[in-house]
């Protein structure tokens, strides 16, 4: 039977349900496939769909085989998978056919900038390339219904809709013969954030929409209230589509220059012997100053480390301006700097000249707390470091069983770990195994002489008093202990 | 009578009370006075002490005659003034003679950062000067007790309490044959607030204290609980006065740093037709966002367009730092360029080469909202840019009668002002008496073909969709209305 039967016979089985077709099967589109799935207020059959290479091919097959392709701490990605094969209401497939039955097609698909950094992080280039974005917007409007409706999630340089994708959907409509005026194509970015709370960050959180007209932005709005709790989290209409994709990158900019600042005044803090963290507790009672970020090792995951430049280079490509965004460019390179600032405060700290010899046992490596997610974790580059100074290296995380970006297999036994020999500990993600953990303190008061290097402020106060009496402790954004 | 025989003739008719005197009589020190006088848990007898020159010999005379010297929408002002006046518990006075009876000094005078600017508002250089600030240690240290609890609320560079105010006491007071390590030195930073919430800015708000040992933390952790509302705002401890000194810049740093990256923002809005005041609301929703910030004509005031250079100076200069605080300094140097944004974005926006022979209606002068204070208003350098270009200008404000930076009466008629004759309306403060304001609207709707510049985001979309069926309008940080 050939693929496209397959899809037939799915949806004969569906007879009166809207189709809702996913494009792209990564950390947002596969979650959001299982929100449509399970949508609160219909039932919809969703259709996800991705590239037929290995990899995705792996994926689809792994979703129709009924293993979720993402790991994650959430308890409702199972639930919510479990019910949706129950209901046999979500398949995955890579064939293009599925965009023809579609009712509504939402885009998933990623929207990369391309940076050429030096081997200190700095970033020399970066380029933002649409082809990619493009190549799969063709694949849609070569096969859609005329009056599907589109919703673009993916997080694209502002100006993409109104200038790129439309203009797309336009020509290819006409081409094929059908109305070039009755497709509804709305922007809606996600808010989605890997972790325990997964599908909450789609299902119940704020969302702002917008349509390339009125009519686009009132089926946008008529679908989102399907699949999101908008009594308790309103949906907000801006104006155009430029006005949606503009505003997500200027949150994620936004997050990414404040901790690029933080940056600066953690490098003051270690002069001034100020602890950085107490500081901002202090601060962050003020409601005005509530988001002031703590110092920490850099930045990672997919967006806080390009969408700056995405903004940036629409100014400039979109809207012709002469200039960029220099403050939020800069708010990335800093940030991809962090690594090597911490790497260098280490060496100077424990006033080390070379790493030849050392063994060093890093807890942590995915970019953010609770989340297996290594997509440019800035543990990355402070790994590379250490390696490159000759270090010995053990990597441990409660998450990340393979790391792929390096191709290493972690290891996820803190005792064992913590066991073994090694003159200098990393605290590099405040996953909560390590914070107030029994076994991660008293293994370490059993050493001796040990150099502890917390980079994320994961120790706590009477933590660092009882481990100071043995052991030397610095901390990044931090004075003397 | 000499003025020692008066203030010991007021001493006496006092014999239980504490005294606290205040070091410098302007913003800050005027209304601390208040609030120590009209103290939550004990009683005080206050002198206020400022230098004997004419400007303050006035405001001296002014306080001692039943005038307070500033204006204030806060009805708490007056009130508290009154109580003090009939208790006859708060003097001011010129003499240093007050320091020798002080149990508690409190330090709130200036310290000023000097800025070289060109005409366009772009710094080219600043110098932090401490010899004044010094002078002012050396005269306490000169006259107080050897036992004083001296309490600095001035912003000062990270390091001036003990590298600075410290080591002056100690010689002074050696000097003087006493005892030199006696004296308790704390830091505790206001955060006033001008306005209709003045009092409660210092009585009932966070603070955040420290001493250059315990016991001097102790002791200023003792007074503050006697004048504010701990109960409700509790107090937080930092290790060491650099530590406060340094939150104090850090949070208007942030504060600073924000608003020069919504300006960036504002002018990508405008060139994208994005509405920035739309988009900024519906980010808001995210309470790890709430504090973006909308677009503006600039920033004013005393400290946002300083302290972040003083932090700077101070790593480089208290602590040996190569670098300085590059954010926080590019922050103010951008913010001090937004009123030059900001004229320029008028001229083009209205298509015009020149104001020669152009009327232009400015409504707000001053930095704020509500407030009648002008220092380093930006309006004062986009009334210069205006009259520079031949234009001629009227001003209104409800609460500046005196513009004192460029010696000016300011009109506080309104309804007057509306009714002259004038091409342009610039919307300059976003005052509570021109927002959703009748008769703003009702006169601006008898006139026709105006050019109505809003500057500062006050007109609704309500009265926007009323005005431009008569007048062309134009937003800072908005695309095309």
């Amino acid at each position: 039977m050939s693929e496209s039967e397959n899809i037939d016979n799915l949806v004969a089985k569906h007879p009166n349900k809207k189709i809702v077709v996913i494009q792209g099967l990564g950390f947002v589109g596969a979650v959001m496939s299982l929100i449509c799935a399970n949508a609160i207020k219909t039932e919809y059959l969703v259709i996800g769909v991705d590239l037929p290479d290995e990899k995705n091919k792996e994926k689809i097959n792994s979703i129709n085989n009924g293993i979720f392709p993402i790991e994650a701490s959430d308890p409702k990605i199972d639930k919510f998978f479990q019910t949706s094969r129950a209901k046999n209401n979500f398949y995955a497939t890579y064939d293009e056919y599925a965009y023809q039955l579609a009712d509504v097609i939402i885009v998933d698909v990623n929207l990369d900038v391309d940076k050429k950094s030096n081997s200190d992080g700095r970033i020399l280039s970066y380029n933002v390339d649409l082809n990619g974005f493009k190549k799969a917007i063709k694949t849609i409007a070569g096969n859609c219904k005329e009056d599907v409706l589109i919703v673009v999630e993916t997080t694209v340089p502002p100006g993409t809709c109104s200038k790129v994708i439309k203009p797309i959907l336009e020509q290819e409509l006409k081409e094929r013969g059908l109305s070039s005026d009755k497709f509804k194509l709305g922007h809606s970015y996600e808010r989605v954030m890997p972790g325990p709370n997964y599908i909450d960050s789609i299902q119940n959180f704020y969302r702002v929409y917008s349509g390339i007209n009125n009519e686009s932005a009132d089926e946008t709005e008529k679908f989102l209230k399907t699949i999101i709790s908008v009594d308790e989290y309103p949906l907000t209409r801006l104006t155009n589509t430029n006005s949606t994709e503009y505003a997500k990158v200027l949150e994620n900019s936004y997050r990414a220059m404040n901790i690029s600042f933080a940056t600066e005044w953690s490098r003051f803090a270690e002069e001034a012997n100020v602890n950085m963290y107490e500081v901002v507790d202090a601060i962050r009672m003020r409601p005005t100053h509530s988001n002031l970020m703590y110092p920490g090792i850099g930045v990672g995951g997919y967006c806080l480390t390009k969408d700056p430049l995405l903004a940036s280079w629409a100014k400039q490509n979109h809207f012709d301006s002469d200039l960029g965004l220099e403050k939020s460019e800069q708010g990335v390179i800093t940030n991809d700097m962090m690594p090597l600032f911490a790497f260098e405060y280490m060496m100077k700290a424990f006033a080390l000249s070379s790493l030849t010899d050392k063994s060093i046992l890093i807890l942590g490596v995915s970019y953010r707390s609770n989340v297996a997610d290594t997509r440019f974790s800035p543990v990355e580059k402070f790994y590379n470091f250490c390696m490159n100074n000759g270090a010995n290296v053990h990597l441990h995380d409660p998450y990340v069983k393979y790391w792929e970006e390096i191709d290493l297999i972690i290891d996820s036994n803190l005792e064992k770990c913590l066991d073994d020999n090694f003159d200098l500990l990393v605290l590099a993600t405040s996953h909560s195994d390590y914070t107030h953990s029994d076994i991660l303190i008293s293994k370490l008061m059993q050493k001796d002489d040990l150099m502890i290097y917390d980079t994320v402020g994961l120790l706590s106060n009477s933590e660092i008093d009882l481990l100071k009496s043995r052991h030397k402790i610095k901390i990044l954004g931090r004075g003397d202990i």
